[in-house]
C-alpha cells in the first residue's frame, strides 16, 4: 500500500512540475502561480503547498530540471575542451527551451533576492564544467597565460550569450570555434 | 498664448516619461500600465493616450531615454577606440539605472514581437559605436584579420554583459582591457 501512495506522490509532483515548467515557458516567472499550477496539473493547491512551502520553492526546483548540465569532456587540450563545452551550449541557446526562460528569471532577480538567489544556482550548474576545464588546463600547464578560469569562462561564453539575448545573430559553429580560439590567445 | 500651451504640453509628456521610467526601473515592463503611469505623473489617461496611442508606444519612448549612446571616440586606433567605448559601456553597466530595466524587455521580447523591435532598436543604438570604430578600423588596415566588425564586438561587449547580467562578477578596469586585448589578437 505504501508503494501504491509513494507512486502517487511521486506522479503528482512530476504533474506538478511539468505545469510548472510549462507555464514559464509560456509567460516567464510573471505567468506563474499557484493557481494556475493547480489548475493546470489538476493537484490541489494544498497538496502543491506541502511540497512545496512557497512559490519561489517552486519555482527553484522547476527550473532545477531546466537544461542539464553537460559531462565534463577531457579530450586532453583546453582546446579540445572548451570546443566541447562551447558547441554544446550553442546547440541549447539555439534549440533547448530555458533560454526562453532565463530572462525572466535574470529580471526578476534585479528586485528580489530569493529568485537572485535562484539565478546564481542555475548560472553556477551551467558554468562549472567550464570552470573545470580551465582549472585542469592551468594544473596541467596548458592554459593560455595571464587570464583566470573566471576570464577565460567570460571570453567563451559572453559572445555566445551576446548572440542569443542581445544582438540576436545566429550563433553558428565558426562563431562558437572562432570565439574559442580568440580566448585561448595568450595576451 | 500658443507658446505657453506648448510648454504645458511639453511639461506633461515629461511628467509621462519620467513616471514611466521610474516604474519601470522599480518593476520591470510588468509595472508599468497606463492607470498606473497616470497615478503617478497626475496626467490623465486621456491625455496620456493622445501623445501614446499604446502602452507599447509609452514604452519605447521612455526607453528611448535610457542611456545615452555614447559619442563615437576617434583615438587613432582600433584599440584605443574600444578601450575607450568599453571602459563607458563598464561605467554604464555599474552604476546607470538601464542595466536593470533591460532584462525585463529582453525578457518580453522573447514573446513579444513589438517589444522584440523595441528591445532591437535599444540594442542596435548601443552597439552602433562598436561596429562604427571597427569597420573604420577596417578600412584603415588596422583591424584583426579574420574578424568581422560583429564578432569583435561580441568579443568585447559579450564578455562585459556575461558578468553584468550572468555571473554578477566585478567589471573592473583591469577585466575591461582585457577583454579589448583579447579580442584584438589576431587569430
Amino acid at each position: 500500500m505504501a508503494d501504491v501512495t509513494d507512486k502517487r506522490v511521486q506522479r503528482s509532483k512530476e504533474a506538478v512540475l511539468a505545469s510548472t515548467y510549462a507555464s514559464l515557458s509560456e509567460g516567464g516567472i510573471g505567468g506563474v502561480s499557484m493557481d494556475e499550477v493547480s489548475r493546470r496539473s489538476g493537484v490541489s493547491k494544498t497538496t502543491i503547498y506541502r511540497h512545496w512551502p512557497s512559490r519561489s520553492a517552486l519555482l527553484l526546483a522547476a527550473c532545477a530540471t531546466m537544461g542539464s548540465p553537460p559531462e565534463v569532456p577531457d579530450t586532453g587540450s583546453i582546446k579540445g575542451d572548451l570546443e566541447a563545452l562551447a558547441s554544446n551550449l550553442a546547440e541549447q541557446l539555439r534549440s533547448a527551451k530555458w533560454p526562453a526562460i532565463l530572462p525572466s528569471i535574470i529580471d526578476a532577480a534585479e528586485r528580489d533576492p530569493e529568485l537572485a538567489t535562484l539565478h546564481a544556482g542555475l548560472h553556477a550548474a551551467l558554468m562549472t564544467p567550464f570552470l573545470t576545464v580551465a582549472e585542469r588546463a592551468q594544473t596541467r600547464g596548458d592554459a593560455p597565460s595571464g587570464v583566470t578560469p573566471a576570464e577565460l569562462t567570460a571570453s567563451v561564453v559572453g559572445p555566445l550569450f551576446y548572440r542569443r539575448w542581445f544582438s540576436k545573430e545566429p550563433i553558428d559553429a565558426d562563431f562558437v570555434l572562432g570565439a574559442v580560439a580568440r580566448a585561448l590567445k595568450a595576451l
